[in-house]
């Protein structure tokens, strides 16, 4: 069967094993990505970050259902980058998506880390291309944490909802690590829990340097300008439909103002500089599958049959057209 | 001017620009080399290795001398891979050869570390290519002192001569440092200081065990079979046509048992390995270049005229093609 195909006609198995082969950095994954690269940059790609616990889960799950009411397809991509096995606390979190398991318009994936650093923001940035070329019209990138794998991860979105709780330290926590740089939108979720009020403040306080021209301080809500700040209670179902307004609403803004076409070069930038670095380290891995065939290739040179440089570079030109071999299928 | 040509003629000027080339790692410098690889092969390499003080270029020079008078002509290569710069000790040592400084038939040069750790065995081994397409019939490769990298640069050669001297500590160091197993011919220098016997019998001792069915712990000389242990005072011109005749011997030994054609068989696997470990290297520099162009083929992406991994393969290829495009020169 025609893997590309299928992923784009949407056929679940095929999205499901072109991930798969991402995921387990197998050589035909390449072509499979160029093949379908052509048939992305349709999604919109919302990032959804914050501290554990903060909620995000639910919040999501929520949108979704949203999504799904304005009969537009969905697809969350879950990442834990700490984590070295698919599972653990994510699946926790995934089962309270559940609502949507049976909804053949949702697609749920769960992702952790599987190889090297940095490994999974490159495959997470290949897994999205596989979902809009399948064509779902809104990615979640979820993320556990908010560390510097997560905002990479992150940083892989047109638009960074960051959803933060009162009480959580994440008072302290926002200011410290320059989060609050990387989120477009932001949350304070459990709005009903104490000291709500003061985070939102304190969010406001930040944002008000951050945007110091926008209108940003003076609201919870946002249709234009700045950076929305809303208050949300997930699990009471309060303040969804106004988080959901907000993302559309920022996506039109940034889309009208060119800043998502920026935002989306400077990813291609980043990602393709990513996929040099990995294929140097690749290069490295084939040093050692290399020893093998050396006393074949030293009795060349000793020969005379061959020249130094030449095989080398040769070698290597081959491995690399191996690896994109077949990206026109 | 044709650099290849003008070396194969022996071309003083073209050599040494040659071999800096090698050493500055300009890019021509890999066809360079490949151009000239056909006509190597014919040269014998002799290092020359063992404790700072103990001798090793009076020893070299008085060679030459023996060497120059069979008509033979004579290429020094003197490392100091310790060294960021020529010169230094090894320029004082090179003083003592000034016998021949003005003697067309003889080539000295000193290298020392330029790079990156492990660059200096790599632009050693090109620049013995250099000298053996040049027509010198014997390369002496000069090391300071035994540590790891002075080993690396002696197993370029087809013959190790290491030269110990009395009272140096040499006993202990020979044993510990397994020095011993990298020692073709064995030469204690300044056979009068007192400890001479001593150490010779130490070192006979030691090479009982490495050649437990040979000869060489019951003579100081020897025409085949075993390693030789010879005893010299290169200030005082004693020894030294025994030595010279040693080489010789065993460089016709091991060429007629296959042992030269084993040797260098090898040392081409390793020589082998050693450009595509630096080839890697070269990659990694290749992205910060890469980081200029970024923006250019993001654009590209962005507007679905190219794919991303397609893309980055061609770049390394065409990284690849360019260093190695005019080897056939």
């Amino acid at each position: 069967m025609d893997l590309v195909a299928e992923v784009r006609r949407g056929k679940l198995r095929a999205i499901a094993r072109t991930i798969s082969l991402i995921e387990d950095l197998e050589p035909e994954a390449e072509s499979l990505v160029d093949a379908l690269y052509p048939h992305t940059g349709r999604s919109l790609i919302v990032g959804v970050t914050g501290s554990p616990g903060a909620g995000k889960s639910t919040l999501v799950d929520k949108l979704i259902t949203l999504e799904r009411g304005r009969g537009r397809k969905v697809a969350v991509i879950a990442v834990d980058p700490s984590s070295p096995f698919s599972g653990g606390a994510i699946l926790g979190d995934r089962l309270r998506m559940q609502t949507h398991a049976t909804d053949p318009g949702v697609f749920i994936r769960s992702m952790a880390s599987r190889g090297f650093l940095g490994g999974i923001a490159a495959a997470t940035g290949d897994v999205i291309k596989v979902l809009d070329a399948a064509g779902y019209q809104s990615i979640f990138i979820e993320t556990i944490g908010v560390g510097q794998t997560e905002i990479k991860i992150v940083e892989l979105s047109d638009i960074v909802v960051l959803v933060l709780m009162p009480g959580a330290g994440d008072e302290i926590q926002a200011m410290k690590a320059g989060v609050m740089e990387i989120g477009d939108i932001f949350v304070i979720n459990k709005k009903d829990l104490p000291g709500a009020d003061k985070l939102l403040a304190e969010v406001q306080y930040v944002l008000s340097f951050k945007n110091p021209t926008g209108r940003s301080g003076e609201r919870n809500q946002s249709e234009g300008g700045g950076n929305p700040v809303l208050m949300t209670s997930a699990a009471r179902d309060e303040g969804i439909e106004q988080l959901h307004r907000a993302i559309g609403a920022y996506a039109e803004e940034i889309d009208g103002s060119g800043r998502l076409a920026d935002k989306r070069r400077f990813r291609l930038q980043r990602e393709l500089l990513g996929i040099l670095t990995r294929k140097v380290h690749e290069l490295m891995d084939v040093q050692i599958e290399v020893s093998k065939q050396l006393p074949q290739w030293a009795e060349s040179l000793y020969r005379h049959r061959a020249r130094p440089y030449a095989l080398i570079n040769e070698q290597i030109g081959n491995f690399l057209r191996e690896k994109s071999n077949d990206r026109e299928n």
